[in-house]
């Protein structure tokens, strides 16, 4: 869940205090360390989290219901990288007092839509005032007979993506409304990713949060392998049609918000693995190979800079 | 987990528009509406989830360490009043960009220790910038062979807390040096709570956060029952010596952050509560009794009123 030098400083911190066993009882498969999409707490259980903050993770073009929607769907969207469905989420949520009624209205009918969407059950929440902008918190399990993580990928294996990339970029960079559509709601393949667990077809599967060039040298680092993409197989949207290539390939490779699924699976799989995306009415592209060692590169460039991170903090909020 | 009015009508809006049912799977024990400690989500397991916001739920007389503690505290409090032991936990935590490497190494060492302490393993976590004040959620899951929640207390019942009331009023108001450590190291009975659970002893349970003019109300509304407390009988601890008696009762009933059990039990059964208390070093206290109606009152008085929730939104974070 790191997601830039700051973020993986403070997990660390965090982790060089943790006590070196529980005390009372061992979680069944505890994540050794930070990095799969979700942690394994049990057989066939994972866990995730994720925070939201106004003004970082949204600014004004979202409305609340969009933001109820998208605090679901980006934990369902870690769930369904580990090969697993969602089963039950809590919820914290800070805001000013006295509360927004209106905003707090809004967001509870975005976030039962996302519940219903993937399929998780809300059981329970903490809410508390903040002086200041809104903060939320969810928390998602999910299940699956075998979860996948990032660790498994090994050379010779099909690099595949879900979907096209690019599109929450294209949205927030350049105000596509398709684009816009995406990083407002997006609509993460859960099912699929669950179905390519279900049938051990990924070897080893993340969601591409934080954009292709900064996500898979998280998968290669992972499995101990590197990783050769070519440019011209990255699935793109209509919302990236017309832009000169430069500014196609940054958004598909360097924004992140694409909710998409990165896997790696054997040659042989490949008719099966297309199979179940049609079944299942997702797009998966092969966009390249997972190599021995070189950590993970572009076929003939090098990787464009990163876009940036979220929105630069003191963005006003909506 | 509501504390005011304001929270209850928050997290009405938020289950009003929860879907009917999970879509693709039924959690094993759904908690049918929010109230218990922790939801029950499978065969003896719960799990719970708190915010704390700087300037919210706490001040610059807790250190950064305190912090960390509490943020464990806290949630265990509610494990340990489900009959349960905390197993794993995952954070939030949303702070100004560049992260004050000084205070994350302080929570990191709190958190630690209040890991270590609870028996809790910490699987993942999701760092974020924020530009407004520090922000924490944590959510703990818990297992038990027999989760206890709020519903089961019986007329005739003994009404027990645990430990001694209104020590965390005492240090938040009048600045007692043994008040304000355990307002800002609280060090909830999360044994004694997970050994009632286990012999069957705890017809109801909570834990007592809010005080117990707010707490004892809503056990005896989920029991659909009424209950009498003997204010004579209270329990207190050293930071309260001296203070009027009216003072005294205030701290006691109606500030909160005790974390303490408050729990209905068989009057057959009050030796087998005392000494498993005695074995585990918890002092318990027999404060009243459990009646068919009439609400929760004090035998001889009205309840004090609520001395507040919390700091007032606005006090200068620390």
């Amino acid at each position: 869940m790191p997601d830039d030098p700051d973020e993986r400083s403070l997990i660390a911190t965090m982790l060089r205090h943790r006590p070196a066993a529980s005390r009372h009882r061992q979680v069944a498969h505890p994540c050794a360390e930070p990095g799969d999409d979700a942690a394994v707490v049990g057989p066939g259980e994972v866990v995730t989290v994720d925070a939201m903050v106004q003004g970082v993770h949204w600014d004004a073009r979202s409305s609340a219901e969009d933001v109820g929607w998208k605090l679901v769907a980006v934990n369902a969207s870690d769930v369904g990288a580990m090969g697993c469905l969602p089963t039950w989420a809590v919820l914290t949520l800070s805001m000013p007092a006295p509360a927004d009624g209106a905003w707090a209205e809004g967001f509870g009918r975005g976030l039962g839509a996302g519940l219903a969407r993937f399929g998780a059950q809300l059981v329970g929440g903490d809410t508390t005032a903040s002086p200041g902008p809104i903060a939320l918190s969810m928390t998602m399990a999910g299940r699956g007979v075998r979860p996948v993580g990032r660790h498994g990928a090994r050379p010779g294996d099909d690099l595949w993506v879900s979907g096209a990339l690019g599109d929450a970029a294209a949205g927030f960079l350049d105000d596509h409304p398709q684009g816009l559509a995406w990083l407002r709601r997006p609509d993460p393949p859960v099912e699929l990713g669950a179905a390519l667990g279900l049938h051990g077809l990924a070897h080893a599967m993340m969601d591409l949060s934080d954009g292709l060039s900064r996500d898979l040298p998280r998968l290669c680092q992972a499995s101990g392998v590197g990783a050769v993409v070519d440019p011209s197989l990255l699935p793109a949207g209509p919302a990236l049609h017309g832009l000169p290539d430069e500014h196609r390939l940054s958004r598909q490779l360097a924004f992140g918000d694409d909710y998409q699924l990165l896997f790696a699976a054997d040659p042989a799989d490949a008719d099966a693995v297309r199979d179940l995306a049609l079944q299942l009415g997702r797009r998966v592209t092969c966009v390249g190979r997972v190599v021995a060692s070189g950590g993970a590169r572009l076929a003939d460039r090098a990787w464009p800079a990163p876009l940036f991170d979220h929105f630069p903090p003191g963005v006003t909020p909506s």
